[in-house]
């Protein structure tokens, strides 16, 4: 691993140095012999002056490799298209797979992306405005049109050589899709499928008719789902009318996968977002603060809330002792049922009714607490030597666990319920309600048992 | 999506009449035309004797196919091997992809694993038990021996040849590795580069030598961030002397990245594993008790802490109303810093130092710090008229948020410095820490300015 990274060292600075003496042959030598995905993290780490060199040594098709591997979290692609000379600029898109091109596309204002398209290839500015249209996090705005299609009455060596003529265009040519003469999708055969036949068979006879597609309006995550479930390598994307528009590649779902589960990673720990590189304090704090300011303001109430108890706690300030204890087993539970709500939610696994699962969550709960109710009441009774004080805290713990429990779930539920990600209900939030549940369940045992306690 | 559902339903109905009237035709013909994918989801809900009869009616090269798309949450795969007739078992993981198989047979005791390997032919035995040497969660426990070799100097045509007789048997022929006579990697052709090429061309001509590779013992999450960012369909795995062993293919990837993105969830909110069904309270309980119960000792020794400052709260019981709020706020920076650090390992990202880190950790939290505290600081004094107590909140505020964002990074770095998984310091355990953090600072400040409170 250190032995890679240090290759890696060597040849970055090989390849810097060679741009700046200027040394256009070798600079294109070294770099080119990168894999993309190499080319385009060296290129993001570059100054605007050797950012400008690089655009003039390359070409706009060996640009365009390198612009579809650029992770675009920084969101600096209106910047670099910027930099370079409109035509290239334009041509380099032209070159990309249309649903790369149509990300970066995205990133820029209308008047900017009217203006590449009018100097882009006719057909490919075509292909590009087709895939704006839709909306983000559908199946639409992750495909591409760059698919192989055949007709059921060719033979396999037409259809070979079809894609021997199209291979270099298409995004995936590991399964070529079967239209009707009105382009709707009939069937689908794998590369595979049409190797081992023999030159002469129809494809009608071979193809497969029980075809799996996505539709264009389909959540992303749903198509991750079903390429994960089923090991496909690319899917195709057909309207409502069953005409095929285009396909979705694994590499996309891959990233797909990831993204995912990064937001409901970051969603959990109430941050707008982990994944992106955070620069500096400042920006990290932009990113933090706005879930950090509303649960500020939640726990003030919790304060008020408490602050209603005021005489209870002059009573008796022991019982200020054990208000972190509770409330933050309250929220441990909580966190648990939610993180268990919304992976299910998010795996699709919702055959069972809300209210079994409320039911079970509600049993899960009553078990943790009596276990927790009881262990705490028996150390509190030997550590304070007081048998009503340990009561009051375990018989707290047993109905906060169970109620928490209960809401931790049963908050996801009700926003997937009205539509809303129910990922949204992130960890800390959670936490701060159930703060308020236990406060009022342990303040007002408290309250009512008062005259056993003093 | 609903009326997806529907044909589901359907068809799962249509499929367990023709088993339960034992209709050997009617079955094998609905139930084959399903996706093995939903074989396998229908299969693991059957009672034991319509799963006797299915084993009956389905050859084992059908209920391969099935068994490697049954997902091992629940550890069945015991219990269904038990079941089928031993010859039958073996013939059916002879039929399985190597990897798969070798994930079936962990799950079994050595003696079960020698007894389904010695009936089984010889050649599918040896693939399989070199397979089974390989350590979880690396390179070579998720590799599959089903790849196709050519030789550099080979014709296009002869290559194809190879194809077309491996195809049916290879995982994947998307990609075909070039070795020398010693079996060492020595290049890699796309099947597309294959296929577009002229028949007389020879593969050293036309073969890329520089080939990404991974070796045997290398970490699948590593791994599968090669893959996901070099946007490869399969990677080979070669030993320390790059003698091809094998290859890993993007559907084994995608499983790994969900597993692991769905680790870190689970481990951030506390709970051992969140994606595994939970099949009733019992077993849901027994899956979030150890936390519970390691939290709830923690919530002790923060109880026992603020019980030293009970002095204190005696003299000014208001003090208690704002324990939640101050500890509430600790452990919600933390989390966020926390995740922010374990996501950034995962991603591999750790071209920076650790001071740097640190560093500007601890910028954030004095800024979000200083933010809630001029909030809190403002609002307490406007609600209780008291700007002692105020700033008392305030400053405390401004001290935890800075201390807690410094901790919630820290502990996974050390813990990834020590070798251990840095996802296992959870959100509820760096909370219960910055509880502890958050009241010594509370109280310790609280008791320092006294005179000022009374």
């Amino acid at each position: 691993m250190s032995e890679e990274k240090e290759k890696v060292v060597i040849e970055t600075e090989t390849v810097l140095t060679a741009l700046e003496n200027e040394d256009f042959d070798g600079f294109r030598s070294l770099f080119l012999e990168q894999h993309p995905y190499d080319q385009a993290k060296m290129f993001v780490k570059l100054e605007q002056e050797e950012r400008s060199r690089v655009y003039q040594y390359l070409s706009p098709e060996e640009m365009a490799a390198l612009f579809e591997n650029i992770e675009d979290e920084e969101y600096n692609y209106e910047m670099y298209l910027s930099e370079m000379d409109p035509r290239f600029a334009s041509q380099m898109l032209e070159h990309m797979y249309a649903d790369d091109a149509v990300d970066v596309l995205n990133e820029l204002n209308k008047d900017q992306v009217a203006s590449y398209l009018t100097i882009m290839d006719d057909e490919a500015a075509k292909e590009i405005r087709e895939l704006l249209h839709y909306e983000e996090f559908t199946a639409g705005s992750i495909m591409t049109t760059e698919f192989i299609a055949i007709q059921a009455n060719q033979t396999v060596k037409s259809a070979m050589h079809i894609l021997k003529h199209e291979a270099p265009d298409a995004e995936t040519i590991y399964y070529l899709y079967v239209i009707d003469e009105d382009k709707h999708l009939a069937g689908v055969i794998s590369l595979r499928d049409l190797i081992v036949s023999d030159d002469d068979v129809m494809i009608g006879e071979i193809m497969s008719e029980r075809v799996f597609s996505v539709s264009v309006g389909e959540d992303q995550e749903e198509v991750a789902r079903k390429m994960r479930d089923y090991n496909f390598l690319a899917l195709p994307v057909v309207d409502f009318q069953n005409h095929l528009l285009g396909i979705i590649t694994v590499d996309d779902i891959v990233d797909v996968i990831d993204e995912e589960a990064s937001d409901d990673y970051s969603k959990l720990a109430g941050v707008s977002d982990v994944d992106s590189i955070d620069r500096g304090p400042l920006s990290a704090a932009k990113k933090r603060l706005p879930w950090l300011v509303i649960l500020l303001f939640l726990g003030m109430l919790t304060a008020n809330l408490i602050g209603q108890f005021e005489e209870t706690l002059d009573k008796v300030a022991i019982l200020a002792v054990f208000i972190p204890l509770i409330a933050g087993m309250a929220g441990n539970t909580g966190t648990q049922a939610l993180a268990v709500a919304v992976r299910r939610i998010a795996m699709g696994d919702e055959e069972e009714g809300n209210f079994k699962i409320i039911a079970r969550e509600a049993g899960t709960g009553l078990i943790n607490g009596a276990v927790c109710g009881v262990l705490v009441t028996g150390v509190v009774y030997f550590w304070k030597h007081d048998l009503y004080l340990g009561l009051l805290v375990g018989l707290s713990i047993l109905a906060t666990l169970t109620v928490a429990t209960i809401a931790g779930a049963f908050v996801p539920l009700i926003m997937h319920r009205l539509k809303v990600d129910p990922a949204v209900a992130s960890g800390p939030f959670i936490t701060t309600i159930n703060d308020i549940i236990s406060i009022l369940i342990y303040f007002g045992m408290a309250t009512m048992f008062m005259q056993y306690l003093i």
